[in-house]
């Protein structure tokens, strides 16, 4: 991120004209607070993943506008110089909290709160929901994909459809944290530190006046990692008994091992099948089967279910797009200003009760059961408001009342943790490792009724009473 | 482009096993061909749009391993210092066609054609696929939206739920090619010319005591580009009403006339109709009605067909991220080989008749009616092959030839372009306003049975008889 050019002018418009209103009108410092939250879980499953904090303190630290950004906003004709000049010495000087990267988020709980003038909470407001959304997106799907695969490693290969390229290397990351073993996007380990695998094209086959030739030249180019692409013309009678010549031909004289198969197209569970039998009667028990074109959660449930041979999963356009459900929908709200000291809660009401918005500055509250030690609900509660683990609790459910119950023997902990405070970031991020170790552990946290695919649990999102109270003050008018 | 970072790295990893293994084999300078090209369109349409060429010069000019890349490689373990030294030393020499972003494109024909060396080819694979997948899926989708509207405006405002960074700006650029008006998205004004545009969001309405407040603010601050955000509350109760005491109170005192209202949710059908109204019993009929929220072509089709009253549109998700099918399936196969100076065609055979490849070094001919303008087909031939408008051509179909058609009378012309030659740079991208005005005037010559959006006919796409005499001996073996 720090050798990326500065993304500052990457926000929407709108944030310019209303924060020249708010400045004409004397209100640029006028303290407001914003929540990122979503409404609806992609894929109608029952978690997602948070993901993208770290990119997100990037920008933020690199957030200033320069000369030329100002130029081009002269150029409009639509600034003055007194508004220009303030955003010429704009400085970033709020407070931000944030849900660690790899936790469960679940819907309307806020996963970022900004705490800043009315300016600078807008102005970074489509960074926040763009860098949040969009990994959240993909590291969500891969945890569907990776748990799918039932321990079979799944490498994400998706680079070439992504949506442009971040879409391509945070994308990468994100399905790091979501637990892929690794990328095809070599670019990602150099700067991410996520490993880059690969092995070889069609065209690398193609290129040789045999699919033999083709399969020896790469075992004498890589006889330590061989692993050969069997499908290009036809993998039960060519690719697989191709793969087994070179192998004794060019591996077993050199006393090294095969790798791997890899099949790209046709009926995966019939030639994998197959090709596992060819392997182990040539005596390449050893030898693993690695399996792409087009797969996904779905398909590799599926694919296992019937049986299919495979070690291990390629997957590319379904997980870096995340093509069945393309967009996480975070949005980004007011919900609270400041006046005289006090903080005003402030509500958006709608007619579609799903889009009505949580006010106040909030935490939000993680409470785990100390026998299962899985995780057993949220709560909302006012910033400043503690859940005493010591006590009993009682959950109710925010629309539904009648529906309580108390709980005992807990640990409840806070989700938002502050990582700017004055403009100046006081978090350092976790390893990529050590994101993604923390995102398979909170997965193994959750009940299996949340995490199946049809009709998963919906995860209670309560609020404290305080809360409660308010928010029933703020839609009574 | 010119100001980012080097993406040379940003490749699938499988490119450097490939180059080393040609390296180890002598076959570095294997002379080698491969097409771009894609399969299916998009959203079941009759047409794609070409887009990303800029974007891939840029890249192209930029390819180079720096210090840091070599010593990232070196540290893998994997490849020898000689390889290292290859890759450190490496200067693109190839030649490079592509057919001009905006032009629309069909199945299976070259939109990309490279010719270099076995290792050059390859090492650039990922990104020419990631780059015109990318904008030439975002494209497409444009022109569908574009056209449901019918000739209203239509904004691009999807930047917060874009694939990353570059999703968001490159997809600006593509949805402006496609026909948009503009973007909400800041910076690519600043870097590409897109047109910026942008009003306000609930946020500023909350930010106030009340709505009115909130209008007039917003209507001193803006009185020459007054555009209000009416479904905070209550669009018809509180927004339209506000709005206009506010156009009245602030703007017509000052001689001046607002300029829109913009609804974000609700039945906008129902909503728009009775805004109208009540805006023209006030004495705006010149206020612009704005709409947003989840929109796609089918919801514009179906809003205009029932009346609703909008005057533009603006577009986010469903066109950022071309939400009803996210991926753009390019593909880039080898196609020939030279030996001797001589170009052997090479062909990918597979069980799925629709994946095997049409082999050679290709050049695409589109074919227009004289007298009408319009397209009639395309036409794929050897490179040297000319198709002389002066005699009648023989058009067949390559799968029922039995299809064939004689015509005369028209105009033929070859669509891809060397770009780049000896791996310098002979081509000038047009500017993005000549680029979106060739691609609305390429639309205008495409049949309107190619253009609609349920089964639309199917663009002839077919092959000279040399062409298909090649194909049909590598077919047979």
């Amino acid at each position: 991120m720090e050798r990326r050019m500065n993304l500052t002018m990457l926000m929407d418009f709108y944030e310019l004209t209303m924060s020249k209103g708010y400045f004409d009108h004397d209100m640029q410092d006028q303290i407001a607070y914003f929540d990122m939250f979503y409404r609806k879980t992609p894929d109608k499953g029952g978690y997602a993943i948070m993901a993208g904090v770290e990119q997100l303190i990037g920008y933020l630290k690199n957030l200033s506008f320069e000369e030329e950004d100002i130029d081009f906003l002269r150029s409009k004709g639509m600034f003055d110089e007194a508004f220009l000049n303030y955003l010429k010495n704009f400085k970033f000087k709020a407070d931000v909290w944030a849900i660690p990267e790899g936790t469960p988020i679940f819907p309307g709980e806020p996963i970022v709160t900004v705490r800043g003038t009315a300016i600078e909470a807008q102005l970074v407001e489509t960074m926040v929901l763009l860098t949040i959304n969009h990994q959240s997106l993909i590291a969500t799907k891969a945890t569907r994909i990776v748990r799918a695969a039932q321990g079979r490693p799944v490498m994400e290969f998706g680079s070439r459809r992504a949506q442009g390229y971040d879409g391509a290397i945070f994308g990468a990351r994100a399905a790091y944290i979501g637990g892929c073993v690794g990328t095809a996007c070599t670019i990602c380990e150099r700067d991410y530190g996520i490993p880059a695998l690969g092995t070889m094209a069609h065209s690398w086959v193609q290129m040789f006046d045999s699919e033999y030739e083709a399969f020896c030249a790469y075992a004498n180019a890589w006889p330590d990692r061989c692993s050969l692409l069997v499908d290009t013309y036809n993998v039960i009678k060519s690719g697989v008994p191709n793969a087994i010549r070179a192998f004794n031909d060019i591996l077993i004289p050199m006393g090294k091992r095969p790798a791997s198969i890899r099949i790209d197209s046709g009926d995966i569970t019939y030639l994998s099948r197959k090709a596992r039998e060819m392997l182990d009667e040539a005596g390449f028990e050893d030898c693993k089967i690695i399996v792409s074109n087009a797969l996904d959660e779905y398909i590799i449930r599926d694919l296992i279910m019937q049986g299919a041979q495979v070690d291990s999963f390629g997957v590319g356009e379904r997980l870096i797009t995340s093509r069945s459900e393309p967009v996480f929908g975070g949005v980004y709200k007011l919900v609270a200003v400041e006046k005289n000291g006090e903080i005003i809660p402030k509500i958006k009401i709608s007619e579609n009760i799903e889009k009505i918005t949580t006010p106040g500055f909030k935490q939000v509250w993680r409470l785990f059961d100390n026998e299962s030690g899985k995780a057993m609900a949220d709560v909302m509660t006012l910033f400043d408001e503690e859940i005493d683990s010591d006590k009993p609790y009682n959950l109710f459910d925010p629309e539904y009342t009648w529906k309580k119950k108390e709980i005992t023997n807990f640990t409840a902990k806070p989700l938002l943790t502050q990582i700017f405070k004055n403009g100046e970031c006081v978090y350092e991020s976790p390893s990529i490792e050590e994101i993604r170790a923390f995102c398979a552990k909170s997965l193994e946290n959750l009940w299996s009724e949340v995490l199946r695919f049809e009709n998963p649990h919906k995860y209670y999102v309560d609020m404290s009473s305080k809360l409660w109270t308010i928010r029933e003050k703020l839609l009574e008018g």
